[in-house]
């Protein structure tokens, strides 16, 4: 087997992205209706691509910016380079080209909706449907041919093949990557949560509570910005913010993946691409679950169809993996991370318990926030007595949901760790995202849905239209909120997989909360979810009273707007939040980016006995704690407060007795539904980011903050190895290295890794010198599978094992075993000099052939 | 300088109860008003009565089957006692007695403080007052004498004067005492914030807003629940909730004050006895300070009067600790505490940094919450588009009023450990709760003004004395504010000494949350605070609902009521918030309970390498850090809602227009109050009990889950003492010592420490082994100040340091020194047979005495 299974990575991504555009095509070809209709999904069209403008236009100069100060980190520390900037830049612009494919199928699938409907349930939700497919397969599609490329780029342009000296490099820029990625997803999210949010509050409090004018009706100005908001927050935000996600998990794992030593086929890298391939598969089966996704007459229930497509996408993903884990990594072989063992049958059951985590996660939230359970009911019997009861109970029922999913989270670190140690709880959120092409499209196409009723009921057409699509919108309600249940506990796992690559790179091998300055930052990170939380609702609030100022406005000033005599001015509340959505945005923003690097420099050398990563441990720890906990609460108050004004539609019942809308119960519920909108769309989904970004920024900064010298000039403050082993036996050059192999033959396994951290060893160091030990922790030197004597030196090697000590090396590494011999030579690494003059064969330096020019 | 400085703790608490006695007296001989009040207060002062007494009912199972299940524990462990029960039993009594004084004397305080506003503000201020200082100097003396007493007790019957072996078994013990207030301070503070806001929610509900009768109005069922809800909730409750956090702190001091080896002239116990004088100090101060509250005309500001007061004890006993501190601890010694050293300069700036962080955290509560200022402006601003953007103003505010108090506390952390390590944050938290009797005594006069408001209105008395309780309970409010600003402060700093104790008596030295179960506690730990308080408010919501639907059965059965024809059944309304409250209190103080427990039994011996204890370690961590965090967020954002609401009284302007009361904009702003009503008086508060009752709990537990066989018969896993140092060099017994004495004179003190921690050796033991290394961390042995040499036996004492060795010893323990000498033999501890037959006298186990009897 050889290495081209690497291009497999991006082969897969782009037969999404070709699918992609087949389906894409399919969408533009689909009817859209009359003139009227088109009008209005012109103004929406234009609306939402005025604000991708005006973000893209912001966020380039914070692009630009940042990746200057990259560049330049990049040059001061041997593990990274300059290239992170373009990796960071990359990561960018693919993570804003997702939310624009997204927008941009959203706007033409809506309208196309809306007249599908006109025909049929099941047309309308092939419609809909197939667009959130569009933008699904992008994100993900787009996700997977970055990363895979990028990372053949960064491997052949950093990584020595036969030493892999240079693959800490190599995935430290890779990191810039998802770096670029998770920040443009904070900012669309953040930014076009504001944006959403401040619209349908403004056009609700307004339009429905002042004007007493239905939802979307065509005379609220700030209708079609609501609109927008749905296609700026809801889509592009949500494909920015997956797309960031989906990256984050993948880097996770590979960078643990990097300190595992296996001798596999694929070079020792089959740890590092399992993720990559994982996330591949799973495209592949999103696109085969797609397929299930129909459903034939109107009375068919649209939830079941998504169900299937969903759970088939997710087992098929499933099986493919356990043959996928087996293809990759040797069978009854023994992995170590960080003195952790496991086994392929380990990261299989990991990969499981992410499914079963994510499954469990979005029951349990649906629970909470389906209409019919009691979590609604009881937000409903609150409306009875008012306002403030409702909110009171929307608030306990919001509490009171963190209980399971913390507990299943718990349960699924624990497990998973036993199952894999670090590695299994990355591969666990990697397994759990795999299929995240599917989850994707199932949540995009609520927002599409809601966009054509929306255009339905401005162009004033026939009922049972707006019921059809009123029924995919409520399927959407769903969708979305156990969509936020897998977010959130996906981004809870990476987070975990990024704190621990983070402890790797940093060179700290504890984060003690005992210590007073690391719990001092736990507080302080547990705060920052409350702060974020707080600018974030605030923007809302603010942009919404400025919104409903604005409409009040145009009531007054523009005769005939309810007469349908004169059309309300829709592009001043478009720019109001637009403006309003890029202001608000910053804030929260550079809280997630700033403070990590703050912590990190700020703290550095300040304590004697705690380190600035240390400290920055304790933050990073604090703010997934938290913010895992507020996400949890937000969103899924904010889906129960929106399902219990939803039950009214149809009539709630309270003590016996049956209220509808317009009601006083309905009223109050209305007000629950109110707060709930940013929990749920501005603050909650915003969380999942937040604490991955943070994360990633800290993994970033991690070599400069680094304990013991690690991101200082080599060498210099530690001993050179001082293993005398060269030749056949010495498969690495360890020249300048800080592990002090001579020492290490005389200490157990756990001395030699506590040396390590001492020394500040990078991680693949670390992982050559646990490569020296036994299955029983024993020092046995670099002949142990050969021989399975002690050899510290060469002469111990010949002595002890002779011409055997070299066959443990693979065929790959061993092109000089047999000097003189042509054909030992031709591996795909050594020079054509070296296999045309096999007396040249002789290893020098890293390279294979003595002089092989 | 003797022992009998042990005794003035205690006196000073008793000097505290007599001038409560007095003051008690003062109060009672007050007049009470015509017949009207007198019934009214009547019914409010029996309601009162009848829930205590259903209370203390269901407590009182609760105690005795708890005290049952400690005295058993306590005989499975050798640094616990079945003592350990009664000491829970005596905190659990005071604790409700502190309760029951304050609701006593406030519900007389009541009717006399309306009585008194007939006349003039002064005399109102000057009885409610009163009846405050009662219940602050009755919790606060009631706790310097039980601790004092009980240290006295345990002290005198657990620990051997001259080799302090068994301070531990005593702290651990007196932790029980600690535990019995503790618990009943939950129960007491949830079951009262319950009740007050269940009859508070209700009445508001259909009286105000739906019958359009005041507040406090005659004719409202459930107006008499209500003033008793302020006597029960906010006295009562408030009283057990600090008699029981200021316990918890000066326990917390002690815990780990016993670690510390001084040479002092209180036979070592300086560090142990210092936060009991310093409380006992503080409540002889807070009397002083009482003299300054007071005003000469009704232009006067109470807030000021209150403020000099306050400021004044504060000031007067930070000098004082000054002088008590160095009183009690020898100039120029280092102290050390697990590895960290500091000095009596150390101490005294933690004092004095507590003091800032809670000054800070006052002025920030205040801020957050006082009319007129940023916040409160712009939850009035937010009211004027309506309820929801009220709802959502005020949950922003709350989120936002976490940040600098966070940044405080976590200034403070570091700081006072790095004035005087973990005993410099445990210290500091005793500094700032040093007077809490002035404290409470502010706190306490709120609820009394304003049920003397209530029984104004419901005995319709002119509105000038309505007025005049109406001043005085606006300032309650904000002193009520401000009051739980420190609560959470200290009990922030509280908790983290418990932490630190809990860590001592576990054996664990480090929590490191990169372990993959102390991570997944942490996450635990923190979900906690957010189902207890889902619980408590839901508790709110449902009980106000059951509330709501009895008054509006009253208003439709019973006619009359509404024309003042016919008397509302009070005692139903009454009945109804009993038994709510009692019920809903039991489930969130289970969980504060049990948890901890289930966590460090339940995982005991469950992972390889992380044990029970540092897997609780983590959830603690977790629930303090979340804890802190949701108790500032909902008691700021509740007393910014309540101070928006109380703004329209006068009259809000928004946007240029004054609103007033009745208006749109002061409706939502009710509903902003109604909804913060249970996050200020029930959720909120309850935190700063919820995190330090679950320390105290893992506290009591932690020997039966100490790590090294700790909690296990004596010495059946570890080594025995090799130290062959008997006779005047041999200061301990280390006969089934943990520490191997022969090992440590090979290691560096840091070494031995771990060696100690390794081998589960308790405080005492690892304090005696640290004793052995000079000020350099050489290992010295004993004899080190007697001859600065290194002696490891007996032989090398007298070899290299003659008879000189023995003089180090202070007298009390030297007594056979001079074999042969009687006066030598004379000191406080020696028997009587030894001073009178100087041949006895001799070395012997524990004893001085050869043969005493």
């Amino acid at each position: 087997m050889n290495m081209n299974i690497l291009y497999l990575i991006p082969a897969l991504g782009v037969v999404g992205l070709l699918v992609m555009a087949v389906k894409s095509a399919w969408v533009n070809k689909q009817e859209t209706g009359d003139e009227n209709m088109n009008r209005l999904a012109g103004y929406i069209a234009n609306g939402a691509m005025a604000f991708l403008k005006a973000e893209w236009k912001v966020l380039g100069y914070f692009a630009v910016i940042a990746a200057i100060l990259l560049a330049w980190s990049g040059t001061l520390v041997k593990d990274s380079s300059p290239l992170i900037a373009i990796a960071f830049l990359i990561g960018a612009v693919l993570s804003a080209l997702a939310g624009y494919i997204g927008m941009k199928v959203a706007t033409k699938a809506n309208v196309r909706t809306t007249q599908a409907a006109r025909t049929s349930l099941s047309k309308a939700l092939k419609v809909s449907f197939t667009g959130g497919t569009v933008m699904g397969l992008g994100v993900a599609g787009l996700a997977v041919v970055g990363l895979g490329s990028l990372f053949i780029v960064f491997y052949n342009f950093f990584v020595d093949p036969i030493t892999k000296d240079g693959m800490a490099k190599a995935i430290e820029v890779l990191a810039g990557f998802s770096l670029g990625a998770e920040s443009i997803a904070l900012f669309a999210r953040v930014g076009g949560g504001i944006y959403t949010k401040a619209a349908d509050v403004g056009a609700d409090l307004v339009g429905k509570v002042e004007a007493g004018i239905p939802e979307d009706d065509v005379r609220n100005p700030a209708t079609i910005a609501d609109n927008v908001g749905d296609n700026v927050g809801d889509v592009a935000g949500m494909g920015a913010d997956l797309f960031g996600s989906y990256v984050a998990t993948i880097l996770a794992t590979m960078v643990l993946g990097q300190e595992i030593i296996v001798a596999d086929q694929f070079n020792g890298l089959s740890p590092i691409i399992l993720p990559m391939l994982i996330a591949g598969l799973g495209l592949i089966f999103s696109i085969v679950g797609t397929l299930f996704v129909r459903i034939g007459k109107d009375t068919d229930s649209v939830q079941k169809a998504l169900n299937m497509g969903n759970w088939s996408s997710i087992i098929l993903t499933a099986i493919a993996s356990y043959f996928l884990v087996n293809f990759l990594i040797p069978a009854n072989t023994t992995l170590n991370l960080r003195g952790f063992e496991f086994t392929r049958e380990g990261i299989f059951m990991a990969i499981i318990i992410g499914l079963i985590v994510g499954a469990l996660m979005s029951i349990v939230t649906e629970y909470y926030t389906a209409m019919g359970k009691r979590p609604v009911n009881s937000i409903i019997e609150k409306s009875g007595t008012g306002h403030a009861t409702n909110i009171i109970g929307g608030l306990s029922v919001g509490m009171e949901s963190t209980v399971i999913p913390i507990l299943v989270l718990a349960a699924g670190i624990v497990t998973s760790y036993s199952a894999a140690g670090l590695y299994g709880v990355a591969i666990a959120a990697a397994g759990m995202m795999a299929t995240t092409a599917m989850q994707l499209a199932i949540d995009a196409f609520g927002p599409i849905a809601d966009n054509a009723g929306g255009i339905a009921e401005m162009s004033q057409l026939p009922p049972e239209v707006r019921e059809r699509t009123d029924n995919l919108d409520a399927v959407g309600n769903t969708t979305a909120a156990t969509g936020k249940g897998f977010a959130i506990a996906s981004a809870a796992l990476t987070s975990l997989a990024l704190f621990a690559a983070f402890v790797g790179v940093a060179g700290i091998n504890s984060i003690d909360i005992y210590k007073a300055p690391v719990l001092a930052a736990l507080f302080v990170g547990g705060m920052i979810p409350f702060i974020f939380s707080s600018l974030a609702i605030a923007a809302v609030g603010r942009a919404a009273m400025d919104m409903v100022n604005e409409v009040r406005r145009q009531f007054r000033e523009i005769p005939g707007i309810m007469e349908y005599k004169a059309q309300p001015e829709y592009e001043k509340c478009v720019a109001i939040s637009t403006k309003a959505s890029i202001r608000e945005m910053l804030a929260p923003g550079a809280i997630a980016l700033l403070v990590p690097v703050l912590v990190g420099f700020g703290f550095k050398g300040m304590f004697a006995d705690t380190t600035s990563a240390e400290i920055l441990g304790g933050l990073l720890a604090g703010v997934t704690v938290s913010g895992v906990l507020m996400g949890i609460f937000q969103n899924n108050a904010g889906g129960a407060w929106d399902n219990a004004k939803k039950s009214f539609e149809k009539g709630a019942v309270i003590n016996g007795e049956t209220f509808y809308k317009k009601s006083e119960p309905h009223k109050a519920s209305v007000t629950g539904d109110t707060v709930g909108d940013p929990f749920k769309d501005t603050s909650g989904p915003s969380m999942n980011i937040l604490i991955k970004l943070m994360s990633i920024v800290s993994l970033v900064i991690a070599p400069h903050i680094a304990v013991g010298g690690h991101g200082t000039a080599e060498g210099d403050c530690c001993k050179k190895d001082k293993v005398e082993m060269h030749g056949e036996c010495a498969g690495h050059d360890m020249g300048g290295s800080k592990c002090d192999m001579s020492v290490c033959a005389t200490m157990t396994k756990a001395q030699c890794d506590s040396m390590c951290t001492a020394m500040g060893c990078d991680s693949s160091e670390r992982a050559h010198c646990m490569s020296m030990y036994n299955d029983k922790g024993e020092f046995v030197g670099q002949c142990m599978e050969s021989c399975g004597k002690k050899c510290v030196t060469k002469e111990d090697c010949m002595k002890n094992c002779g011409e055997s000590c070299a066959s443990h090396h693979s065929d790959a590494k061993a092109c000089c075993k047999d000097k003189g011999n042509a054909s030992a030579c031709k591996d795909e690494h050594a020079g054509k000099a070296c296999a045309s003059d096999p007396s040249k064969c002789e290893m020098k330096g890293k390279g294979c052939c003595k002089d092989a020019k």
